[in-house]
């Protein structure tokens, strides 16, 4: 076999998930000929070391991407509308982390375990789902496989690295303000681009994101959609209710799901999703042994536990999914995504 | 009208919900002729002033419920299960906040708002639901008469003074030692009396109680068996994934339910809540505004937000519940029971 390697860009490198990025890319050794790390002009000059070399943090521009094969983008929405054709116009293959494309027809919207066939549609850009998104199919698809899946109702856990490390110092700072009987400043969560601001340190806010007409917000609404769209399914019903918390990193789940065959046992459910790709069973009620975001930060994989049969529906089933949002949620996603680009000949 | 007052007692003073209590029947001004407050023999001998007056809290034994009219039970379901029918024996009317009695046919649990008249049923112990169950009924009662309940899904975020002092003084110790990069030690959460305790500081832990052969926890049961019981409904389907979380006081809930008569506007809906007792609607997306634990604490009533319909189905609507989980989850709502037992002519 060829040593081939890629000309890599990663936009957003100063950032929370560019930084995962980064780590990622480095732990699964993915083949890199050349590295661009790119940022906004604010941040453009930091110095970062991957595999043990310094790399000069760009200004990402429109020629930034010449020579560049796979472009890793997670430097916000505007950025991505702004560059992300730029890059395909130099002939990258994007991977986008924002919601900029996610919901565009022409632009495949992928998790790897899910739908990676779909990339063999693309045009240039891949979109990267939301994080809840991402760790929910993951779970979900080999029940949909297997049992058909009809309606989905879930309650997110989220953390706040998921709202950059803004927000993570900013919930440091309340939290040691309140333990010391200090007053509370807020002015970034719930939503930085909102009104109002709230403090996250000890409490729980039911806001991720802005509203839309409908109520829900569009963290909520990313939700409903992108997993109608990665599962192929514009009939499934989905609904969502999004809430922040203080946790720095590693979103939870408490999803509801009714099948369209009832009658599974938890056994069975168990034994499915104990051998599907990218998840870790961990359900053992009797040892105290379920997810937590505690021992699911740093790892790739989505866990999933507290599996029960819902009492009154034989085709209601009850779960709580947690997964790494810096990782699956987006770097690893967006990595393993770049690696499914190879494995399918797709990539130069 | 006649100026009466009563003999109450207060059994387990010192705790959380024991604080609670004093504080409430101060606030409320409810009347009382003579005060004993009761503890454990560990507890016995603290100091406590109410409306100005040192009391000392004597060890609770059978005898100190001579001539006392209401107690108001809070310290543990065992000291309940050998302390309560003493009490009544002596001529008391318990209005236990433990779960000793809640699922007993014998015994009343009563949620003012919801079925005071059960009170009349009593036949000496009268039993306060479990925090998480009290808040959600409140709230689901208005549509339960209006348009009739079917199935409620419910995920809670729950705070850990539902758990006692102990539990709000780790949750600090393991904030603290985490900001200083410190070991975190956990001995009392999840669940005291289990075998493994994990992290609770910026984390997520889906259990709350003991596990259940079922796969749920106890707490989850009790939400599914108490709000059954309270709304006088056998058959509603209730489904519960309780969690506990960094956040010292005040339970918030992700409520989905089904109505049988489906086509309710959200407008409608918050007329209805707006107008129902003990409930306090915030709900103005526009505005940023919906419940959260920080601005709920401290409040006797339950507030509700984040309403909206299922996207899906007709007779679906999502819900955001939130209250003070030592107040209208414990303290307040026996309080209340107690000023109902009056208002029915049922005390002395």
């Amino acid at each position: 076999m060829q040593n081939v390697s890629y000309s890599v860009a990663v936009v957003g490198a100063t950032g929370a998930v560019g930084q995962q990025m980064l780590k990622t890319l480095e732990e699964r050794d993915f083949p890199i000929g050349q590295l661009k790390l790119l940022s906004s002009k604010r941040s453009a000059g930091t110095k970062i070391t991957f595999k043990g070399e310094e790399y000069t943090v760009e200004e990402a521009t429109p020629d930034s991407f010449e020579g560049v094969q796979v472009a890793l983008f997670s430097a916000g929405g505007s950025v991505s509308k702004k560059l992300a054709p730029e890059a395909v116009k130099r002939g990258a293959i994007v991977v986008d982390n924002t919601s900029a494309y996610r919901m565009d027809p022409e632009v495949p919207l992928v998790v790897p375990e899910v739908n990676e066939a779909d990339l063999k549609e693309h045009k240039g850009i891949i979109a990267n789902p939301n994080c809840s998104t991402i760790q929910m199919v993951v779970a979900l698809e080999p029940l949909r496989e297997k049992y058909g899946l009809k309606k989905v109702v879930v309650s997110t856990y989220q953390a706040v690295s998921g709202a950059g490390l803004e927000a993570i110092e900013e919930m440091k700072q309340q939290t040691t303000a309140i333990l010391n009987g200090e007053e509370v400043k807020a002015e970034v969560l719930p939503c930085s681009g909102d009104k109002k601001h709230y403090q996250i340190a000890f409490n729980a806010v039911p806001q991720i994101d802005l509203f839309q007409e409908n109520g829900y917000t569009f963290e909520e609404m990313k939700m409903i959609n992108e997993t109608k769209k990665i599962m192929h399914m514009e009939q499934l019903e989905v609904a969502a209710t999004c809430v922040r918390l203080p946790v720095e990193t590693g979103h939870s789940e408490s999803v509801y799901i009714e099948t369209d065959k009832g009658g599974a046992s938890v056994t069975e459910i168990k034994e499915l999703l104990a051998s599907s790709p990218g998840v870790t069973l961990q359900d053992d009620p009797d040892n105290q042994i379920y997810p937590m975001a505690s021992t699911a930060v740093g790892k790739n994989d989505v866990f999933v536990g507290r599996i029960r049969r819902d009492l009154d529906r034989d085709n209601g089933y009850h779960m709580w999914i947690v997964s790494d949002n810096l990782l699956k949620g987006a770097a690893w996603n967006s990595v393993q995504i770049a690696e499914s680009l190879i494995k399918l000949n797709l990539l130069g």
